[in-house]
């Protein structure tokens, strides 16, 4: 089976590929190892264009649905580990079987970074969380931290702040980098600690979290604060390496594109939050898996 | 007054940049001639992620309360007319009063163009029409030509089907180019005659549209056809020349930006279809203006 195009990744970009795929009615398959990517653990995405309100599940709920109305076939539960070129074609390895694609977009966008810290992986579940959507309300009337004080950090620490009862925000930088608009929100709420330009070098406990130290970066002092959970939001990581053959990847491990999201190996084109487009939105996500398959197009009438 | 941003435009591209300025807090004012743009002339839109169906005009509306929901400040009815620098800051002006902005996002999108032909003016409100969404109803048990046979003459001619008998869509290329599965709902009509190769030369009548004369490009025969009505839907135009001092255009006058939407001088970025970028797609457009607010809040944090 020879497709025309391979998507690799269910986050937004993969997605809206897959709808502009099928509406083009080009013999398309999607492949991915699980739905929403990064979505789905936003509670309350309010900068969706025209939708004031929505939560992250039930925006990739719609999205998913969205897409399964067209005929498109898709692959669930598997992981692209290889990816290279025979001929003109492009060949897929899932670890168990190989898929075969005139272009592919690799759509398979980053995965939470860890601290590497003591106590990060022996605590984990045991009061260190990656996914407040999940555990907020574990911590009711608890002390809570939240590493990282960008916008996934805010929404991690909105959601905490309805049960806790203090909550830290801990920014390895001199500034907190969300939006302006949920920090106020947080200060409001009278519970909330900004710490900034300090580095998180232990999270301690004995059966659960109890205390967390960090570092001071400017006075080199170390502070221990009591808190029953941590929650770590220090950003994301791309794992492009299966594609290491065929693209240029920056020093972040990002896939290098153009504007009109090409590679450097023509009909191979990437989309979303693995690419070196330096911001990261939903609405960018689906924006750049639009233009990628519009550009398979363009490669498609081309090549044939 | 000095605006930290200063967003002209009020199609998908500036209401999303205006969002994303609101909730990042900046001083922010948005100018716009009209609402919506080009969105408020697509009946169905079927390819919005997450939405099976909607109207340009529900969706716009969706878009424009959503915006309206944050602190911004709204110039509307107000178009452009020159862009300059007087220091490091930007003078607009609209022809009554200037706005001076530390950065300034140009989203003001593109025009229909026209056919310049012998007819297209004179029958214009009289048979010739750019708005189907207005218009269709009236041809009803008519026979209509679409001129133009890319996605947006598709739409045009989706709607025009629910009313017309007869529908031809003449097309300038060999090949029609909006997407397949409008063509397959188009061709299922049993009405639709689909004309390739063709240059459309004079829309004829006498108070009314009765027909229209277009050129076989293989062969240079003409043929009249009797038509009771045409919609002229043969692309979009761009108006950047107010920007012209302090921006690149490209060939066919649109402004050449890089990927994280930066034109040729620094504090001025641009977004959406006024822009070089390839593909014009509404949710394109919302990811463009998303990263070109991301872009300028790098660019106020150095300027600072």
């Amino acid at each position: 089976m020879l497709y025309d195009l391979i998507i690799i990744g269910g986050g937004p970009a993969g997605i809206t590929a897959g709808i502009y795929a099928a509406r083009k009615k080009i013999k398309t398959l999607l492949i991915t190892k699980e739905w929403g990517g990064q979505i789905t653990k936003a509670i309350d995405i309010e900068n969706w264009p025209g939708t004031k309100k929505i939560s992250g599940m039930d925006l990739m709920k719609n999205m998913t649905e969205h897409l399964k109305e067209f005929e498109i076939e898709i692959k669930e539960n598997k992981e692209i580990i290889d990816l290279d070129k025979k001929g003109d074609n492009f060949i897929l390895n899932d670890g168990e079987q190989t898929y075969e694609g005139k272009s592919v977009i690799i759509a398979t966008g980053k995965i939470p970074r860890t601290l590497n810290i003591s106590g990060e992986e022996e605590f984990r579940g045991r009061g260190v969380s990656v996914c407040s959507t999940c555990d907020a309300p574990i911590f009711k009337d608890k002390n809570v931290a939240v590493i990282g004080g960008g916008n996934s950090g805010f929404n991690v620490a909105l959601d905490v702040i309805k049960y806790a009862k203090k909550v830290y925000i801990l920014e390895f930088f001199e500034e907190m980098k969300g939006d302006a608009i949920s920090k106020d929100k947080l200060a409001q709420s009278g519970i909330v600690e900004f710490v900034t330009n300090v580095s998180v070098k232990e999270i301690k406990g004995t059966k659960f979290v109890e205390s967390l130290i960090y570092e001071d970066r400017k006075t080199g002092e170390d502070t221990e604060i009591k808190i029953d959970g941590v929650f770590i939001s220090v950003g994301m990581e791309a794992k492009a390496g299966f594609t290491a053959k065929l693209v240029e990847l920056n020093k972040i491990g990002e896939i290098v594109i153009d504007k009109d999201n090409n590679t450097k190996t023509p009909g191979l084109f990437a989309a979303g939050d693995i690419t070196d487009i330096k911001y990261e939105q939903i609405v960018i996500a689906c924006g750049e898996g639009s233009k990628a398959v519009l550009a398979v197009m363009d490669y498609l009438k081309e090549r044939s």
